[in-house]
């Protein structure tokens, strides 16, 4: 029968971590080893340094010129010159040269002159010792130069040297085991993308942050879902030199987690299960002191799991605290409800829209990694909080630079592959990034509107006119000053499988009553569009097998398509290529960029419009096929 | 003859670096590698990246529970449960496991009874795909992952595998070739100390900071001043595969600083020489389209012009920009005069007192490189400039974390060896910094008036009570509510070099004609003290030969000392032992901790207490010799 376990009682964040790390003794895990000083760079000292000689070791020359006796000088000055002898009265000496036995003061090269090769000529008096470094003009023996926990920067190794010191003790760097675990994983070291089979990449993102911390991550094997094998893997590791260990995963209550068993027959499990999402599934435990965790497998909450429990450990264990991520305040650009009782760590885009700091939430699944990747930030939501509202001004810890938050530009609307050249064309020279939403072309006018966003992109067509976007941004857009510049045009179609199995031919197939349509949601431009052609011909969207199962984007209706929910669906060309689907055209549209006339000065703005001007971009995009550059960049019309 | 040279006209900063960029192609440069994934954190990509297959690489269970299929399960509710056949209609699944073929949802484990080893009861319907991650639920085959330029984190690495990408095209770290010349110095791999000659330190920071910039330093072998033989090797490093050279030092305009005219023969020589201190002697050359700098040989100055000059190539080299320093408002603590015509790059204690960031300038010498490790900032003067006055707001570069600046007291007043202590111990804990400035006693009362220290450092005797610092602090601190804690005692006295060639005995030898003297300046409790001796046994001050040769801490007094400046200094044991001096003790003297009442309840104040009542304090301050740790911590007196 198999084994199912529960949760124990889920703790909150802070009591987890405060409960976790009382266990752990820092002071008797880490050790010290002792490096030559050109070995220490980024390393923390374990113990103070003390100069062991001064520097300058000897008094000597703070200028190129030559050394001179000071009294012999008393009394010379401009009008009263005097030659000096080389070799007797004067020697020439370098910057950092000893003084020569028997000289106390230097005058400046650039206030000599050469009489012969024997002779100079001086025109000022020195006072003994002027020009001269002074025997610990920089360090002084004896002196502390860094206290212990002192992390090494670039030129306190030159100090170390200076000071007469060659090796210095320092913490370790503290081994991590990382052990991934799954019978339906391959590693990514066999480089081969199997059917059925998931390519292990927490172990990956896990040793990359250990050696971010400054840990040495020793990565196991991928250990398969036996109990008894993982037993005697973890026992290794447990009795290895390493001083973290993170199984990966089987932190949850599935009938192959063992991971909890083991760890209550090893040691002590502390906490299982978080009240954070994502990484509720968390194991904290101690196995003879050392800290275990059962690390959850999804691949944000495995990431946010290590932040919260291992990170902060591998820092101490080198004698310094984690670092702390920059906090700025953001207004979220919409309501934003959380679930009562956890607290969850929501990835959003931040950009700077006029003098405000815009949030626009990313999708909120614990395993879609891209959005850790794509978020300039993270809002918290407390667990105690059911969520944040539209203009409520919310801390958000930031996952770039500050500045690269002004150096970015907000894109929100309808999507389209082109805007990804954009946002590549714009990283070969300047440091801008975009960071664009979907949402569709209407939600992406609104964004406009609400101010929370520079450019929408927009392909709404007017049924009535036949043109595309003017009578939406008058109507939307009332009120504002706004250009619209034309972006590309670009094929419109139905996505069907491979091959077309159900012979699909065009719109007026999707009456039939084999076929599982998939649309795409009211105000974007492409149900816009079909709506139209629906009522060109007269069908009804009733009579339409599926024209209420909404996606939003272009390739959830191909991934739709892909996976046999549909049969097919409506959308752009570049996303039926993407995933190897076919495609029935039904025509072009436009697509085009709206931007407020106020943004036209930013610099980054005209950057965006110069490249999407250039030969460049417009070769890139019809590389792509299905689309149409010929008009890009141009100015289609302004709304004064 | 000895060949002098003198600069080119100089340049000021920006036309320097203007010009000097603007000669070097960093696209004909740089170069491209590709690596294993796992070998890519923190590097750039050379080329946009696009992920190889979608993730989920196929439809997969979302949960831990069983897999079924959605139309077995409608109807089902609480009241109406369901007995499915495990094996039939429903199998077991765990979290990232495929979807069983012909099933398309998963109902929670949570959410099921089992009732035998081959049924369960389900209690609620699903819709199709419920519980299920889609194929391209994260990342769609095709998709933008990271534009070029980009900087690859941790949790990218598992982005880009997820993406089935086992293999990046990234830009090659640049090998910066960095050859330190001069006859006088010996190699810090020699591990050994020599009489007369200079450790070479300045290419461990030059090549710790290429590395902190990503860079790869290769560092030759000291070359002698031997111009046939500095042409050889740099022309070698110039067609070897060094993006950089940089020749440190002899770039200035000493007889044996033969770079600018090896780089002339070699290429082109741009700028010799720039208005900036420290840095001035910096040479910017090209050769065959190579950058090649000359640079200084004053530890300060070899930082700086590196900074300035080769690390943003470095950056460029790799696809991104130089990192750029947090600036932050501070309050200078006194008035800064500085040369017109240079920009000054001055190094700055910076410490938070009540509500502001106050500056106090360290040692402006361009080799003194303790200052910048002591500094926790950079105030740059522009060379328009002649300096900044007392209350005058400026900007400061910032070398450290701001959070460290809220964690830092500031202690200024007179020097002593164990306020080092304190910064040792408080390390060991706590995260807090001390920033400790040496202007004697009285100046370190001033300090606290004016509001830019926490704790001031004084041994002020009272002449007609014998008492210390009570008077002084009703005085000078009038109107404020401080606490005196006392924090040693220690012994003063005469330091004479070691042996005691003179044979001193005390204080009333002194007034011998063959003795030279070094005081400390007024305002300093020592000097209080000797004045308090020397008027008890009625000896004039104008007898003493070197009385108004004045020194600003214990430690310049000892080297004067060593050096030969003086015969005989007055000063603390402590600096005599550690240049190995001899010492005549002359009496024990209080010296106390000032602190302004309203400080004591601040969190790091408080440690400092703790420390030093601390019975491992007592230990080590007893260890140093010539203390008494007696009364370390005790309440002195309340000023109210």
């Amino acid at each position: 029968m198999l084994k199912r376990q529960t949760y124990l009682s889920m703790k909150n964040l802070n009591d987890a971590r405060q409960l976790f790390f009382s266990k752990i003794n820092i002071d008797m895990i880490r050790e010290i080893e002792v490096l030559p000083v050109e070995k220490t760079l980024g390393r923390v000292t374990a113990a103070p340094v003390f100069a062991k000689i001064s520097s300058p070791y000897f008094h000597s020359s703070a200028m190129d010129g030559v050394a001179v006796r000071a009294e012999s000088t008393y009394g010379v000055n401009e009008r009263k010159p005097k030659i000096l002898e080389l070799g007797k009265d004067a020697i020439w000496v370098n910057t950092g040269d000893p003084m020569p036995e028997g000289y106390d003061s230097v005058i400046m090269v650039e206030k000599i002159n050469q009489i012969d090769e024997l002779h100079i000529e001086i025109k000022e008096s020195v006072y003994p010792w002027h020009n001269v470094r002074k025997v610990g003009e920089d360090i002084v023996a004896t002196e502390l130069l860094f206290p212990q926990n002192h992390k090494l920067r670039p030129y306190d190794l030159g100090a170390l040297i200076s000071a007469g010191i060659f090796e210095v003790k320092v913490w370790k760097r503290p081994k991590v085991a990382i052990i991934p675990t799954g019978s339906e994983l391959i590693s990514y070291k066999e480089n081969r993308i199997e059917a059925g089979k998931i390519l292990e990449f927490n172990s990956i993102n896990l040793s990359s942050l250990t050696k971010e911390a400054g840990g040495i991550p020793i990565v196991y094997d991928i250990v398969p879902d036996d109990e008894s094998k993982l037993y005697s893997i973890v026992k290794q590791a447990v009795i290895s030199d390493a001083k973290i260990i993170i199984i990966n995963a089987g932190s949850s209550a599935g009938s192959k987690d063992y991971t909890v068993h083991i760890l209550k027959s090893l040691g002590e499990v502390l906490v299982h299960g978080i009240n954070i999402m994502p990484g509720k599934p968390t194991i904290l435990a101690t196995v003879n002191g050392k800290p275990v965790i059962g690390n959850p497998g999804y691949s944000v909450s495995s990431i946010i799991s290590f932040e919260q429990f291992v990170m902060p450990i591998i820092y101490w264990l080198q004698g310094i605290d984690p670092p702390e991520r920059k906090k700025i305040k953001v207004v979220p650009t919409r309501n934003i409800p959380s679930k009562l009782g956890m607290e969850e760590f929501l990835r959003v885009n931040i950009g700077k829209i006029r003098d405000k700091y815009v949030a626009t939430p990313l999708p909120r699944g614990a395993g879609v990694l891209t959005t850790l990747i794509k978020a300039e930030g993270i809002i918290r939501i407390d667990s105690l909080s059911e969520g944040i509202s539209e203009y409520e001004e919310v801390e958000a810890e930031l996952l770039v630079d500050e500045k690269e938050l002004i150096n970015t530009v907000v894109i929100i609307g309808s999507h389209d592959i082109c805007i990804d050249i954009i946002a590549d064309e714009i990283r070969k020279k300047d440091n801008i990034r975009i960071s664009s939403s979907n949402v569709g072309s209407l939600s992406g006018l609104i964004a406009l509107k609400k101010g929370i966003s520079h450019i929408a992109g927009s392909h709404l067509l007017d049924l009535d006119t036949g043109e595309y976007n003017i009578s939406y941004v008058k109507k939307y857009l009332k009120g504002m000053k706004v250009h619209i510049f034309n972006f590309v045009l670009r094929e419109q179609g139905l996505i069907v499988k491979k091959g077309n199995p159900k012979g699909i031919k065009g719109i007026k197939d999707l009456v039939r009553q084999d076929i599982k349509f998939v649309n795409r949601q009211p105000g974007s431009g492409t149900r816009v569009l079909l709506d139209y052609k629906l009522k060109q011909i007269n069908i009804s969207p009733k009579n339409i097998n599926g024209y209420e199962h909404e996606e939003f984007t272009h390739m959830a209706v191909a991934v739709d398509v892909l996976s046999g929910v549909a049969d097919c669906g409506i959308g752009i060309f570049a996303a039926a290529k993407a995933l190897n689907l076919d495609f029935i055209p039904i025509g072009k549209e436009q697509y085009d960029l709206i931007i407020p006339s106020e943004f036209l000065d930013d610099p980054k703005i005209k950057k965006i419009l110069e490249i999407i001007q250039s030969p460049r971009f417009k070769k890139r995009v019809e590389s792509l096929g299905g689309y149409d550059p010929q008009n890009s960049g141009k100015l289609f019309f302004i709304l004064q």
